[in-house]
């Protein structure tokens, strides 16, 4: 199974297009130590033919352009691609807004939970995705989904499950307090398999808390890309950003008692890599005291371009 | 007055995502005589300070990014931009899908007619532009229109005004034919206006045809963005990328004893440079018959970062 990261920022990517924050201005610069990235994306595929990706962001015409395996076959028809499938977590927009990218009459299936179908088909802009030629196809949480598109079985298996978060920020209503922290089939982690390998991942890119039931189902994992937006939950107020904590955005931090390095711990994952990193996030800086700590403690920071087989 | 083309193509981009034709596959494949191009959109800017975007592309934050006059005063805010405002021609995704990327609670104005502001209010994804801090302004057509956004007057006077062309795709309904090129008013040309030099430049990315009301505004003028979507107007049917002509899709064709090229030729106008090229355009080739006929008929083929100081 192979698998490349298209993007490894949160929404907004790296360098933020309205920030002058200490990371976002230092990357605009070229400063040494620090690298942009694009928004919240992986690419999948169990035959290094026929493509998955696991959300699509607002970048990704240009991810497309800048992953050759993404390109169509120049020996294939006049318009064909090797993107058969796109599961999306949620409805994010960095999530979705890729989508109307892939306009212009290309066969694929897009899977999501009933909730993000229904943001999707509630906003008539995703009919761009003619939906005689894109397939929707809702999964249930908690059992396997194998993925096709465009008539082609790509052998990989989904299995989506909710994980603590919150409701898209703009489908948020006065009364989405309650929301915060829920388990309410608005976030998803998924499980990939491949159908002739059996090995699998987890893509957690947004998730409020390692709970014991997320933590029982990742125990002995191969493989985990997490949610890193953040490395403590009050960065981003007290770097003069926002004034939302981790907490109240629906993300875990890394660090401290409470934080996603502490909670995996006990987990056994033989390789962890945080993706989904926001523009305040220190470990931005290779230099910093977090990007040591976060290299001492075993996980990986992704970056665009990453590439791991399983 | 300083304006610059973020995006030269039309919808898709050159390449696009899925096109296996000869022009996309030759850039994909970085042939000599060929460059890639974003989506559609100018930035313009009275001082040179604040700037106003026309049409938003998908590709948006990419070319905030390759653009440093659009990104944030290093010695501004930690939020700030020196994107005012966003005019919006139409509807079609490459001209809206970009304000997507304009989130993260900066205040700006966007500027259309009725009938695009109602496709944004249709479609929720669009709140990320917070209606609080986004102000979305209906200008009247043929009347002018001040500028302004967050609270600062741009010293740019936008006039719009209806052409012929049609429906975006993605709100046609069954009975769509009727549309085409109709004056409806769901496709408009503007008239940019420099609030302090008097100087004017039209900017029309779309357009199915040079009628008697559009000729006799366009008379004269100092500058012209025009629709160079298509060389010929059956080029995507020969070249088996689609089944759909140049007036089917609302473009007037460059050549021909109909196209631009003559349609425009008694009107005098000083500069007159193609924007909105689609992928199966031959001008794309700078070593083409295509490419070279329009270069001796005095036009010129706009491109990425290209600039105008008028």
């Amino acid at each position: 199974m192979f698998i490349k990261i298209l993007g490894s920022a949160a929404g907004g990517g790296f360098p933020q297009w309205n920030c002058n924050g200490l990371h976002s201005s230092n990357v605009r610069a070229g400063k040494a130590g620090y690298r942009a990235r694009l928004q919240s994306s992986l690419a999948v595929s169990d035959n290094g033919r026929d493509w998955v990706l696991l959300n699509a962001s607002p970048d990704l015409r240009q991810q497309i352009n800048e992953t050759p395996e993404l390109h169509p076959d120049r020996n294939g028809a006049r318009r064909n691609s090797p993107i058969k499938a796109v599961v999306v977590t949620n409805a994010d927009v960095d999530h979705i807004t890729g989508l109307i990218s892939l306009r212009e009459g290309q066969p694929f299936t897009i899977y999501g939970s009933d909730r993000v179908l229904a943001t999707l088909n509630a906003n008539s802009i995703f009919n761009v995705c003619a939906p005689d030629k894109v397939a929707r196809k809702a999964f249930d949480l908690d059992r396997p989904t194998a993925l096709e598109g465009a008539g082609v079985d790509v052998g990989l298996v989904v299995e989506a499950f909710a994980v603590p978060g919150k409701i898209a920020l703009f489908l948020e209503t006065g009364n989405a307090g309650g929301n915060f922290g829920s388990r309410d089939g608005d976030t998803i982690g998924l499980k990939i398999t491949s159908a002739t390998s059996g090995k699998a991942f987890f893509y957690v890119p947004g998730c409020a808390e390692i709970d014991a039931p997320l933590a029982a189902r990742l125990k002995g994992a191969d493989l985990l890309f997490l949610d890193g937006t953040l490395f403590t939950d009050d960065e981003m107020v007290s770097q003069g950003l926002s004034a939302k904590t981790g907490q109240r955005m629906g993300h875990i931090s890394i660090s401290g008692p409470e934080g996603s390095v502490e909670a995996v711990k006990p987990l056994a994952i033989k390789r962890r890599i945080y993706v989904h990193i926001n523009n305040s996030n220190p470990v931005l800086d290779e230099t910093s005291q977090a990007r040591k700590f976060v290299d001492a403690s075993g996980w990986e920071i992704g970056y665009d371009g990453m590439e791991i087989t399983l």
